[in-house]
């Protein structure tokens, strides 16, 4: 820390693993210098008193929520807030000049109805979210070039939509029987010391919840809509799993035309991802593993299509808080600022 | 050991996870007496150099597979072998008068055309086959009670079953868009030593597997076909979750009438397994977790609908080890015996 | 429930890992009825609000702890509350004449100094005090028998004590070279949500905790003192695995006698476990896996002898929420009424 | 790949845990070209077959062994073969002119006839393994740096030396009362099919294992002996762990000088340490977690005194498969090229 000519970033919310992601990614970083970092809870306290591994570190407090010490500290500012913060914040950050990246709900939906009815918050910061771009570089790669402020996705879509885009892009599915069976490892839930997610709980059980109701079910859609060009409606069950990171969507659609074959689908797959470094389309007859892409910002996709049901069947497996969170926002800070656009971010997991 | 009331009972290829879980539930069974072990690899050993925790309980050396000595000793017969084994031994045993229960895939079958399209053995014991019983008690119950042999079914097949029955028999589905997503500890792979797993691979990682291949499916196609009194096909996929022991199996189907409601579907499923004690229909709002099950014969079902999409959501879970396998078998002699269908099979799990 | 032969008792602070599992027992327990749950925070819910897979099993609701009613209905009281507060229940439930077995520290201690060091409480009830007696049935059964009140022993002093007792008894070590480092899966941890009890924390990591410091070190040192016949201290090292239940100590001690082997030490612990048919020594060579007693009251026992360096290195493996909290209570209760010892109590695990 | 300037290295025996580590850190070292992966049950095969998660990133096949093609293609050889086989291949590679870095047992003796006794091998290498370094660089660091061939430390033995170098080396503890109760991850087996390190078997377990035996003894013992000026014997005791990585070493010794505090103990250990980048001494009342290690090339060392008993606890963390293994190895390369020590060695781990 130091280099004068590097871009000083903010973490507004550092504490969650969100946060800690953000601070093991941005110090690898070659272009930026984290300058501050932001937390109501524990202000005040040096941040390895939250994660003491990092105590050769990180040398930063926690500092109290003052917008104007960051606006004029920071160029780039990330904000890991809960759900309905952020849009107090950002317009006021981005008026200032900050580039800002939301890692929260709050600007992921174009149509704030939409968020109002599944976030229970009434908005006004209207002007603002109209500027706000979905942080999915492999589908919004333009638009986040020139957007100040970033609605990074959830974990969930980002691994939902990395899977369906293709078939829904280029019509090759009926829309309507797109169904996406989630699985994530515990870590999506959060350091929020909850019982249902104590090891003592949560080991070696598995099981599902938000039934049909999750909140991430709007994120989905609205992306799968606005590339099908119509509206799409999915269905999306999240499960819990014995594990700390990764997330498996396996998602099931039929096929409009019985006659393609999964070699088909996986050049499909190929052409549409091809000049998305870090979407992997597997070959013939392999499946992703989530480790594969544990401490990656990698996607693995797998295909593989049913003859007998003319379905297709697409299992994406990402790093939850990487990929899923926390390196999809470098993704798009890199985009943003003219960077390459896989600097800094992991590309090889340690195996096993 | 030695009462001489108690029915003797043998169980061939002890030396599995099959094995030691019948092992463990007979001899807490108050009306049956273990006489005999058999196995290939590990004959002539005692049986607790493969299970040591076992030394102060199990006194009997694994025997060479004997065909007379078996049907001489034992009045019942557990055959725990891999597939295309059973259907040459029982023939024989039955004919010796043996009641006998396959844990294999070999008396599942009808139809032994589909057995050979999966299972790759052609087979000549057609007329064995034919008194063959499907062990699924809480749908042949009385045909169970009938029968000296039983094909056991299979661990995703009994839970995928369950869920699905009730909607199949009184035609509450659209049976094509039926989807079995499950989910299973790697128990279910067996005591192999296989690579993939290995703690070390398999522990923080998921996957899918056997994806629009995999065998259970033709068995699971049979019963849901025999429930909706046609054809039906059915999407099944396995994933492979870092836990010991448990299936979850999300099952999503397209409701025919889009008026009912999830309270609705829970009261007929209430009904339907009124007189089945070991499946339990959750409350409303209520989702199984594969833990609940564990160390049980139980079936937990957790029930939604999803009114946006007229879909229904059946989640059930169950040890795949018992209920999936060895409880359930001998849930079914209980039935063969004319005993309490639910005697020595546990109903309350150790919980965490 | 109703058998109205069968003695009533009482849970006070059922809502926690011991609370379940006495629930879990004591249902199947021949001789006794679960009459009334007590706690705070959940007072007025049903039972099943905080354990949703026993809905079918468990009709009560949670009671406000009144002690007044509390020992008009029953006649045995298990108190499973935090620290420092059975104390002021105990002597009261004495005196109006239940059988009390405390799952705290309160009355583990003779010398309630030491308690108060430890524990930081003052106490009024010496009176009370001096009635227990520590709940350890392999070291205590006669005095457990004649006692109405019982301090069941933590879990890490029940694995520790059960490896050190022969050693002591017999004068077969240097007590002050005895070194416990014990390893315990969370459950131990109880069921508060703390962050580091997460799943996403401790799941694939490995510490220790309370180094040099842990309050089941004096309670350790309490009962080796009382069998050395002199003041012993140990070295306890606690840590945390990731796994759900069991404990593993292992125990380091220098020989008295160097020319002590294995084989001899085999047959001193086989010899005085003689009629403590829950311990379980290992043959030569054989180690225990804390799974092997996963589910039952078993302590398994597995002994080592290193001629390179003299000393004894010894094993024992429990479930630390039966052998070291729940089944011990219950294993004590079958002592006071003149039970069978092992009445109701599992014997046999579910593997793997 | 292809860049001309940077060293060509090959891997013989590329299959396992410690083969593919190498390559994940080898393919991001700045200064190094993987140019031969050496095998042979997997010869001729793309490597990708064994780990396909780099079907994107590796596109070399695996090579039979021979020596001459290894030596002409290769200026640094890894040996990751099991142990006995390096001592035939090492001689003729080093006096090729390789530099040889061996991660097997068969060049960390100094004196052949241990290993033979502990190894079962006859060995006729001697002027070769004279020439060997043990590649422990926080204690050989001048040593390997001027040797052709590295014996690289085992995992147990990384841990444990790093916890106890300092109190032997300055006579701070009576050296005969040392015990280090090691616990390792399950890789650490290695990537061969072992019935007991199935996740079915392993997970949710815990158990000790070469008790009194395990070959990692002679080896701590060696090196203990080099720092102590005399004959020093300890006792190590490893243990399985439910988890994939990570080591925790926990070790006991008895203090010469009662009087020392831990904060004495954590500044010896930051002074002895000062130059050694890679070891991190934790604040006081702060204890390791694997966790923290895991993904990195760190250990991290925690300090206790017990002034009850006169003991010091240090508590050793790392990773297993690189700091105990393949980081090691690379940091040994950095050395002999007389490259920065770090270079292409990862800091930070992932959390969580």
């Amino acid at each position: 820390m130091g280099n004068p000519k590097r871009v000083p970033v903010g973490i507004v919310g550092a504490s969650g693993y969100g946060g800690v992601q953000l601070i093991r990614l941005l110090m690898e970083h070659p272009e930026v210098e984290i300058v501050y970092l932001g937390g109501d809870s524990s202000a005040g306290k040096p941040y390895t008193d939250l994660y003491p591994h990092l105590f050769h570190k990180v040398s930063l407090n926690v500092e109290p929520i003052d917008i104007d010490v960051i606006a004029s500290r920071c160029e780039v500012v990330f904000l890991g807030l809960p759900n309905g913060i952020a849009c107090d914040l950002a317009p006021i950050l981005v008026e200032k000049g900050c580039k800002v990246l939301d890692l929260s709900a709050d600007y992921r939906f174009k149509d704030l109805e939409t968020y109002t009815t599944w976030y229970k918050k009434d908005r006004t910061d209207q002007k603002t979210a109209q500027k706000a771009v979905y942080g999915l570089p492999e589908l919004y790669r333009e638009e986040i070039k020139a957007s100040p402020l970033i609605g990074c996705p959830g974990c969930y879509p980002t691994a939902s939509i990395l899977a369906l885009s293709p078939l829904l892009k280029q019509g090759l599915i009926v829309p309507e029987t797109a169904i996406i069976d989630a699985k994530s490892g515990t870590s999506g839930g959060g350091r929020q010391a909850k019982v249902n997610m104590l090891l003592a709980e949560a080991d070696n059980s598995l099981g599902a919840y938000g039934v049909a109701k999750h909140r991430h079910t709007p994120e989905i859609e609205q992306i799968c809509s606005d590339l099908a060009g119509h509206e799409v409606r999915v269905q999306f069950t999240p499960h819990l799993i014995p594990m700390v990171r990764g997330i498996l969507a396996t998602v099931y659609a039929t096929l409009r035309d019985p006659g393609l074959v999964r070699e088909d689908l996986i050049t499909i797959y190929g052409a549409f991802y091809r000049s998305s470094s870090f979407v992997k389309i597997l070959p013939t007859g392999v499946y992703p593993q989530t480790k594969w892409a544990c401490g990656t910002n990698l996607c693995y996709i797998g295909i593989e299509v049913d003859p007998r049901t003319d379905r297709i069947i697409v299992m994406s497996a990402i790093d939850n808080l990487i990929k899923g969170q926390a390196g999809q926002a470098v993704q798009c800070l890199n985009l943003m600022m003219g960077w390459d656009e896989a600097l800094g971010l992991p590309q090889m997991s340690f195996y096993p």
